[in-house]
């Protein structure tokens, strides 16, 4: 719980896309989204996914090429089977950074992946061990 | 629920800074993130700072300068009062985007803010009415 904020937590995430059906499909049916509210057309159209706890990725449709990592260098998604997830994403059109390892952050131990999806974004999936 | 993640959420989102140590005083005391782990040392340097429900924000200590906005656009957190929060925001070292205001978004009720962090972070504050 966060006093300032008064809960906290992430309530989404923006994302650029330039094919933003593409990526509606990846997200539901590769990652297991779900759309939830949507809203504007063309390039101002705007949908919410659900990733799972309400939070949310918010794509927009105003993505022009393959953008830069930005400020923003990655998402982590929560799993509790990285590699079976992984092996949906490597099946999709995605480029894969790093397949799944076991790693120590320091007194965490996590099995961890990471691609790049249809518009260069970096996800990682993140499994608690 | 996501079932096929088994979960679901963001177990964090990674950010870029340049002074590590301003965006965690930053980060905890105007906005009330709590520190959890770090690992590695100088420009390698990884800190993760909880936001309220256990999905954290990873600061890194690579950032070289103002970064793009990239593919992630923004992050919205979650609040039960923007303008409170808001106003404590407007007294740190940030740049003001978008005071608060009221909107609908689809069929949901909302108030958001949006500011540019200390690295040009766009973040939003999100408030379901």
């Amino acid at each position: 719980m966060n006093e300032i904020l008064g809960g906290g937590g992430f309530h989404h995430i923006a994302l650029s896309t330039k094919d933003i059906d593409a990526s509606i499909k990846f997200y539901t049916e590769i990652l297991g989204f779900k759309e939830t509210i949507s809203w504007g057309e063309g390039k101002k159209r705007i949908v919410m996914l659900d990733s799972g706890d309400n939070s949310c990725l918010e794509l927009f449709a105003d993505g022009v090429d393959i953008m830069p990592e930005g400020v923003f260098k990655h998402v982590a998604l929560r799993t509790k089977d990285v590699r079976k997830v992984f092996e949906r994403v490597k099946n999709a059109d995605v480029t894969i950074i790093t397949e799944p390892k076991d790693v120590v952050l320091s007194d965490t131990n996590a099995t961890i992946a990471f691609f790049k999806g249809l518009d260069g974004e970096i996800i990682e999936l993140f499994q608690n061990n």
